[in-house]
């Protein structure tokens, strides 16, 4: 698929089936993932693949409540917001279902004169949205979260994460239920800024 | 071009002429980095595309100290590692004859008992790899870098950036100087974890 097709309708999919999704795809998606940008290619990131149907009812489990949490949100007061709320409990409730998660994980090595946590974050953030865009291409759905929060310290245990790891993001993947619209921003006028603010 | 194509030659380049670069291209890029990822669609990012040659002589003395930090490191031990370290010095160098930088900056809006300060680097971070994907695609050479730390106080005054935006990205851009080579990365198996770590 083209780039900028598939950057132009990249959505986190956060409907989707249970059907199994080819080891294949899955493998191309942490070929992905791995193609991103790192600081000086240290590559200081790892990426866990739950397929397992026990690890991932103990997942699902483990993030349960989110699912109140999510609920006690205020209304974003429109459309879109709505379906992202209703998407974001449909994950949480669903979470035993999907065929695969990747969790992609970094280490802090990075000196510490070094604006060190945020180094770490732009290796996780830039794998995973080459992620998303992979996935994008594939024809899977992908949704792009920070789920683990809603338990992490449990999860952290399921996966047996070692301390040194943080989990950055948490990538539901599976075919998708609904179709991939076009990404909706605002103008790039309104966030753009010539030569200076 | 391919998205996978993309991904896979998408390396940050160092060496970039000193040619312009049409304006629909920079649209493009600026396009691109607001598809990204970010959360609940609330795009809190914004793009400071320097052009104006005074602003880049201004940028380009306020991190020129930044050299003399990056000659202090120790020799990375490896041909690749090495070349990074010329390529950041070049950058550094050359700084006010790139035809643009952009400025992937974002405001942390996340309410505090989300982990804040991630969120808003997960916008930031996914635009500027899709920024760096874009450049690819079109023949531009793009360097994915965290250079306003060299002086981050000095930037923010000439680049007129209210406090509470925080620069994340620097975005050298020109045509480049070097051919686009493959990314080069660990294999798979070293950094992917199958059901728990």
């Amino acid at each position: 698929m083209d780039l900028f097709e598939a950057m132009g309708t990249a959505r986190s999919m956060r409907w989707l089936k249970p059907d199994p999704v080819p080891d294949e795809l899955i493998e191309k998606l942490l070929w992905a993932g791995t193609r991103a940008s790192n600081p000086n290619n240290t590559q200081a990131w790892d990426f866990v693949v739950v397929r397992d149907p026990e690890v991932r009812k103990a997942l699902a489990l483990a993030i349960a409540p989110g699912a109140s949490y999510v609920r006690a949100l205020p209304d974003p007061g429109g459309a879109s917001g709505r379906r992202t709320l209703r998407g974001a409990l449909n994950l949480i409730e669903n979470f035993a279902d999907f065929p695969a998660i990747i969790f992609v994980c970094g280490q802090n090595i990075f000196p510490p004169e070094a604006p060190a946590e945020t180094m770490m974050y732009s290796a996780i953030y830039s794998a995973a949205q080459n992620i998303l865009l992979a996935s994008r291409a594939l024809g899977l759905g992908c949704a792009y979260t920070a789920m683990h929060h809603h338990n992490e310290s449990e999860i952290r245990k399921i996966l047996e994460l070692p301390d040194d790891r943080h989990i950055g993001v948490t990538m539901p993947i599976g075919f998708p239920e609904n179709e991939f619209g076009p990404v909706k921003r605002r103008p790039l006028d309104e966030v753009v800024h010539q030569d200076r603010w």
